[in-house]
């Protein structure tokens, strides 16, 4: 078999880099989603650039499909060997290999974590602001073109890597972007892989912009009569300018589960918590002026605070969204998160139209989101051996999908296709969807980085 | 000859659509610089996506080149149909198709200019930030992945550009990205196309990022004893995230140009350019501060402004540095402008190294630059008449090129390949640069989009 072909050559070269134990490769078969165990056939952990071309030279001999594997925490499948092969395992590339305060930019190996980096830069007093959620890795951030809670002020993945170094699939080893915050040089290379969920190549470096650490943060929670309400608020204030760092939205049924699972009080009402970042009079003005434009709009229950420990409580609870939710419902049931993203305009309808459809099929769902970019996650808890209710939550989810592109949107916002939105693609992309198969096919034509993910005909 | 068959069908199809008259394609063969005039074969003036569709379908059938143009105004000479071929003119599809106030998004045709959107926007309180200088077509500026002096704050092209509707090599047509503010769903081709400079494929529609208008807007002109201090000041003033939506730096022979050009006393020294955009206190803190950082850093003739045409002069002078140069030197005389990129805290030793060597050379050179973004322009009066002095005007910028890429940089910010830079195409990426080239095969395998410019093998 050339799977076993690549091992046995993998093993001769890469020793005990290479692991078939059992436990390690069950361990990188499992994922955080409803997803079956999918164990590669072999973890190799390369420990260079160098090593990952190698190792892609040698599957490539071999047609040994190769997935690179960050921290796992992926929720739509990335990282699963559905067609056997190897998981790279990148934790091993964990260094941060640069950092220019002047430039205001770093230079990684894709296993560093965001929670590692930015511990890396607090003597900086800059700080890498992209925050999904979970201490995902880097190169796993960039290959999906992650964001989260501060995408809104800062951006996403897309626009905060400047540069990569890859390692193509037959191991020559490429440098997109440059050190220079602009160019006119060429095609963007930087921007196709980033979001390329290692179907094009392998990331083995990463130079990313940061942001200096600001001089004052203060966050609040505010609640709305109602969603049209809340979503106002969030285009007012975008509309006038304010420089918002954050400003999510918690709907009324994610306000009870917070209530229940963190002791919260907050009214069950649809809520928006937002953080200021800036200068200590900035921080304030900004929060006055979105205070006018909240009470404006019939909100009410305010809550500020500028203490550090009340604020990461509060992001803490919306990070931790997914336990909220689960304390909804039995503690053997299950809890699928979902991911769609519309105009702002459109968010308001989204959330409406998902409500009646989760009330018309009777699921207990919830949802919360990145108001600002008109991205949000539904979550829906669910009796996974309930197979009449499973198939109620896969009938929700597609509808959802279909609805965010009727309203202009997109069916991921910031989780990626992997597995589960494949069969999405062609009703997101239409004709355009030819053109990206067209480029794998260039850049791939051996079809080994990770083969079944994204395009359906991959 | 298969141009000439094109142009007979593309005459039978298209009528008056179609010119072959000598001063209309003698007007397209004009540009901004110091490329020979290069008339196109015809010149066709589609109205719609679907002629462009139609027309380029006749031109793939008769192996005939392709050019889009825009308005004229590139400085690299990306429109010129140096292998015969059509220019496909888009002055007659400049429509503003949808304006989304809620989502601070628009929908354009490509012939539509930044002037003419930004007129149409006015009564919305919103505005297209990106600012070239030159009044561009949208279409060529997102061909280009063009900026300018408020990239700083509001990005480039790469950054502003939501989605695309394109029409490919053989006609097809495909739309790239939608209105929502994010997405993670496979290959990011908007930002493929943006700076692809017509070589994929041609842009019919554009959907554009837009910003509010700020409440308030203050600029400033301050000199400093030497360069140093003022890339000092700049590198401060975005670390302290000042959100400064123009920082531009003009060299000591700049000023003295526009001292002799415009009228204006500025002392003969290195100086920024600035703007501040936010609500009437936050510029008045943003300019205190910006004050206290410039007098730290030794700078001086501090000359505030927040009359609207006192900026508008002081902005009218910096865009038309070309002319100020000129003063510098016989009427007869030329004058070339290149543009590189490097990281700002290499910029005070890059514009260092660009005075010393055309001090070498014997030349008169003059340096402006988007400061914030390590971006520079150097301008060199020459005798287009004298072939030596010719020779070294492109031995200077031979050198610039290289001396940005030893630098970390890349040889044009903002002007793009072209013509004029794709012999640095192989320094600057590698072997990065084989990828563009495959991409180039797998989207337009005949090489009728643009052929001869940005890859050296196109």
């Amino acid at each position: 078999m050339s799977i076993q072909a690549a091992i046995k050559a993998l093993k001769s070269t890469f020793g005990d880099q290479v692991s078939t134990n059992a436990s390690v490769l069950d361990a990188h078969g499992q994922s955080e989603t409803y997803f079956p165990v999918t164990p590669p056939d072999a973890v190799v952990f390369p420990k260079s650039t160098a090593d990952v071309s190698d190792i892609v030279k040698i599957c490539a001999t071999n047609d040994c499909p190769i997935i690179a594997y960050g921290t796992g925490t992926s929720l739509e499948g990335h990282q699963l060997a559905i067609r056997g092969g190897i998981n790279l395992d990148m934790s091993r590339m964990n260094t941060v290999l640069a950092i220019h305060a002047e430039d205001m930019d770093v230079v990684v190996q894709p296993g560093v974590t965001r929670i590692q980096l930015n511990e890396e830069l607090r003597a900086t007093g800059l700080f890498f602001p992209v925050d999904p959620g979970a201490n995902a890795s880097l190169g796993g951030m960039a290959a999906t073109r992650a964001s989260g809670t501060t995408a809104v002020r800062y951006g996403t993945m897309r626009d905060n890597v400047m540069a990569l170094e890859i390692v193509m699939a037959d191991g020559r080893i490429i440098r997109t972007g440059t050190r220079a915050r602009k160019s006119s040089a060429g095609y963007d290379l930087t921007k196709l892989f980033v979001g390329s969920e290692g179907t094009l190549g392998i990331i083995t470096e990463i130079t990313l912009r940061l942001q200096g650490q600001p001089e004052s943060v203060s966050a609040a929670t505010c609640s709305f009569p109602d969603f049209e309400s809340a979503v106002n608020t969030v285009i007012t204030t975008v509309q006038m300018g304010i420089p918002i760092a954050r400003i999510e939205f918690i709907d009324e049924m994610m306000a009870r589960g917070f209530n229940l699972h963190f002791k919260s009080k907050l009214p069950e009402l649809p809520h928006l918590f937002v953080e200021f970042h800036g200068s200590e009079q900035g921080v304030k003005d900004q929060a006055e002026t979105f205070g006018d434009i909240v009470a404006d709009m019939g909100g009410s229950d305010f809550n500020w605070s500028s203490k550090p420990e009340d604020r990461a409580a509060l992001w803490k609870m919306r990070h931790n969204a997914y336990y909220g939710m689960k304390a909804l419902a039995s503690p053997k049931w299950k809890a699928l998160t979902t991911d769609v993203c519309v105009p702002v305009s459109n968010l308001a309808k989204a959330v409406k139209l998902a409500r009646a459809e989760s009330d018309r099929l009777g699921l207990t769902m919830s949802m919360v989101g990145h108001a600002g970019d008109g991205n949000f996650h539904a979550t829906i808890n669910f009796d996974p051996e309930d197979a009449a209710q499973t198939s109620l939550v896969h009938e929700f989810t597609h509808d959802l999908n279909k609805m965010a592109l009727s309203l202009d949107g997109t069916v991921t916002g910031e989780h990626g296709i992997g597995l589960g939105k494949m069969k999405y693609m062609a009703s997101e992309h239409g004709d355009a969807l030819q053109i990206m198969v067209d480029i794998k096919k260039a850049l791939d034509p051996q079809n080994i980085m990770n083969p079944g993910k994204m395009l359906p005909s991959n």
